[in-house]
């Protein structure tokens, strides 16, 4: 950690940020120049971070040297982590590609969608049975009833299931009937929420917040590995930007970005990131080719009933068609699509 | 609502259009012109917004003409609201002036914190006892012997006392302490938090998101109020921007903006939105000019040893100082701060 | 275009609007409902656009239902516009692969970045002779002289030039030297340097500017089409935004969302929209799957002595690998990369 | 400056780094700690800005110490400078209220709006004759005959007056008939512009970019200060964000930011940063709480039929009102607003 002091700082000045910092164990080290003096302290940053070094008098700015994540870094576990969900395995050159609709409506309009994302090729089940909803008015999905069907429809189809989960007090259901919980945009920082899923051992898919920045997911994701759940896939699904032509701005540079930094898998989600299914295609090409770990599609058989985002859904062959093109991504890239069987689809 | 069609509608898609419409119980009215078809669709707009009609074959756009709040709205309330908060009116010309530390971190420290924002005029004591941190490492606050702390300084000062609530279960407890519950910025979107305070008779100090519009924090406001609570104050605390000098930006026009479509008091937060006290003074001010109804302002008596975010912390000297100039605005707009007796401070 | 009036709009101000309307040469269409009034105008909305319709007094909001461009449009020019630039084509399928040093800084230098460039399959030579530099006191460029160096070396490796014009006074000047010319994001939107290389007939390339939306980089485009110069490809950069590990945003959703609206070629900029070494190649990667029309990249053969934005620069041996996965990707989706003789390279 | 280097570097690496800094001419201070290492380069910080020193092998980041710019510091000149534009002070407590219409649109229509606005204690008057419009199909300006129209005016009604000049090739024939040229928001990074201006003695006023940062804006003032023309005053107008209810987000805290760091006044423009004559009062009076030194706000007499940006004017009443409240802000504040004569108004 560096500290830079104000210009011409008093020697009482430069006596207490010195002391400061003794007190608290550590050992300065003082650079005086012509224009500025800096302090370095070199240790554990960890504990100096906690520290408010900037609110000391004659203290300009405090330049950390560290990252603040250690559990969900290179330097802790420097090869990719893989994780098995149920047979599909993500991480490491295995892909997710989870599809589905946005909210489980019924259960025959659920099996529809299950079946055919499952004969084109999705290895993972999504459907939401506790929505967030901008508007009290919305429909708030189907709760308990809905994690029924989804369970029947993964076991039906031979899926592992995702679904939502948005209050610390549904986490002990949800758990009962998927095979990883998704924490949504809007709950990234909901740090409670991210105590009580850290605290299950069913893997979690983080996504990244509206306004989050790569850092801001990372530490996100620390919370839960903190807790003793070491099962953290990432989401980049877009965050909020001037543009007004598209839902949210798809950051793929995220993908490169934290992998660089972490052994997490990371995945994309272009229906969330465009809101725009003729935009769809490309952005999951897009995200294949940068570098993540697989793709999450909404897909719905008949998006203008949808009860929730219709919108932004792919239709079924719509969805059969991108597969078919990640695939030739996939295989140019040396990337597997496994199955659930464990068998490459 | 007004339903724009692509170029060159088929008349198949045309007529779908307009047989959803009539099938959901609307009359359509179509206009054809050379480069465009519209439908436009007058009724209750509530229950078509519900509706994916942008997803229907042939549909370009779907814009729509009514607010999706209602009872945060000025059409359903005219007159600003004046709610009291144990003797502290808020609204309609009465200024809520909250202060006190990030945390409560001892209850000799909040005293000292407490008797000195009293006696600069400050009519709502703030401490946290929950702290959102955005590193697992933090400190986390004090918990409910925090709770226990505040109510009794809120006492000793008679001052009503503020806390923030980030976990739904934890709301029946932080009721039983304070006087008006905070929802932070990273919980404006939490919907079940949100419909739990919502159950409460306490009021709720709403946040502002980092990346939510002025529409978004209303309809979080709408969540509360449907539920049955109907005393919502909003506070604009900055949103997340490209700008680097500070910790988020101050959207002050945030403030004319919602009061001019809702009759709930709003107040200001520089604290937050600035990160830096150099300019938090300023940024009262200007918040103040512009029409809110409070500020709120982080002080800290040692803003150095402060175990959460003691850098944008004020003294007690400068907030003393800060509101001597604020009570000059608020006497020039024709504005009071009442003190928790009822008296002019 | 449909004009919204605000709710309960007395019978003088709905007469207003209507004789407004008229006055103009159109006919207004009255939608008379229980919560709204809306006049709907069908017409040359070109003509509409340019009045204020909004400033008249009952008027709530003016929703457009044209796009503000034209000659840009696919309604104007249904198929992808293929331009050969001295033998090298984009679009339509053909990948233009530009490459070559931010700044040109000495004849030896700029040749042998050109030697390197050329073998690894770039088939355009960029190099900046005026600099938009942040500071006044950093490296301009070195104009004229710069220029004849970039030209030499174009002839020498047989590959057409890019340089960036920054002053309509130089426009003249710059031509004369280069095959192509560059409008540089901060410059999106100086429009008499828009309408100065738009009466040119050398082609120009129109980085998207760093708070531009998609909309107004077609617009942009269209200032330099409505003087005559129909070639103009387009580059998204990257844009500004609150995460501060990347220098920009790159918004790679912006690539379909531009040819779903446009005939223009348009590649992406990975070397300005991260500023990371480490992040350019995965960029790169992305942008060809999301159906650019090339690629720009900056190479340097010993960025740590660059005059300008050295630390983003791909080293040559970078680039030559960087090319060997493009080209792959190039072949699995069909596209091709010419050489300056045209023959595929 | 601080060099921190990747986490392990070998001894090649760090020699390497030693031998670059010392062949530019100053010394390095080596810290090894146990996780990492930093180079401390104390000396012409300026000079070292220049060189890409995070290019080379080994190092992570670079972190700067001093400002980059020198001339529009307070570390150059501490006290607020003040500015004598014909008779009208600005900066050190006299403010500058500029007022006027979006474009010149023709004699009669200025000289009554100027007539307006100098009643109601405007004492600039401002008119476009130049336009920056985002289409090419919009109203571009009158040209010259604008600029004789708006000189008489001046004249007329004793103020000075002020317009936009967007190309270098127009600033001579601009300042002839002008007192204070403005430099556009679109224009901010325009540095050929910037340096034709800083070559004359003509104050400008210069609008902050769409997406300028305050380090970035007074950059700009640096460019027209280091040519020699030491009066430069800096306008807020709002930056692009995410909130789609205001045609810009206006960052008010610019100012004390600006204002703490440079000693150049700075003014804002609530016009353009809301769009939206309902918010513009509100924004005027909180720009000058927060400390500016004057206001410039768009006033048309008919907004319905102007020519440029028509919905966002106030009426002449609603000027003279917002006068109103400002005189009594500002006298609370102790400014002073003087008229052309010299004398308060």
């Amino acid at each position: 950690m560096i500290i830079v002091l104000k210009p011409n700082p008093t020697p009482a000045q430069i006596r207490h940020v010195v002391e400061r910092i003794e007190e608290l164990g550590f050992v300065p080290h003082l650079s005086q120049g012509v224009s500025r003096t800096i302090i370095g302290v070199i240790g554990d940053e960890e504990k100096l971070q906690m520290e408010p070094l900037q609110a000391i008098d004659g203290v300009e700015t405090v330049v950390p040297i560290l990252k603040p994540f250690k559990l969900a870094s290179r330097e802790f576990h420097a090869e990719d982590s893989i994780f098995d969900i149920k047979g599909v395995k993500v991480g490491g050159g295995h892909l997710m590609m989870i599809a589905g609709p946005c909210a489980i409506e019924s259960e025959s309009r659920l099996f529809e969608i299950a079946e055919s994302v499952k004969e084109a090729g999705a290895n993972v089940l999504r459907g939401g049975a506790f929505k967030p909803r901008t508007s009290p008015y919305s429909f708030q999905g189907m709760g308990e009833d809905g994690l029924k069907i989804l369970q029947a429809a993964g076991e039906e189809f031979a899926m592992p299931v995702v679904t939502e989960v948005m209050d610390p007090r549904q986490v002990d259901l949800v758990v009962r009937y998927t095979d990883m919980i998704q924490i949504g945009a809007r709950n990234m920082q909901n740090f409670d929420l991210l105590k009580e899923v850290g605290r299950t051992r069913t893997p979690v898919l983080l996504k990244r917040g509206m306004s989050a920045t790569v850092k801001d997911l990372l530490m996100s994701a620390e919370y839960v590995l903190a807790q003793g759940n070491r099962e953290v896939i990432l989401c980049e699904r877009g965050v909020r930007s001037f543009e007004d032509s598209t839902r949210n701005m798809m950051d793929i540079s995220s993908v490169p970005n934290v992998k660089g930094q972490s052994h997490l898998p990371m995945i994309v989600d272009p229906s969330h990131a465009t809101g725009r299914p003729d935009l769809i295609p490309a952005m999951a090409r897009a995200g294949l080719a940068a570098g993540a770990d697989g793709v999450h599609i909404e897909v719905h058989s008949c998006p203008e009933k949808a009860l929730s985002d219709g919108p932004q859904a792919l239709l079924p062959a719509q969805y059969l068609h991108l597969m078919h093109e990640l695939r030739g991504l996939a295989d140019l890239m040396g990337r597997s699509i496994d199955s659930c069987e464990g068998v490459p689809a």
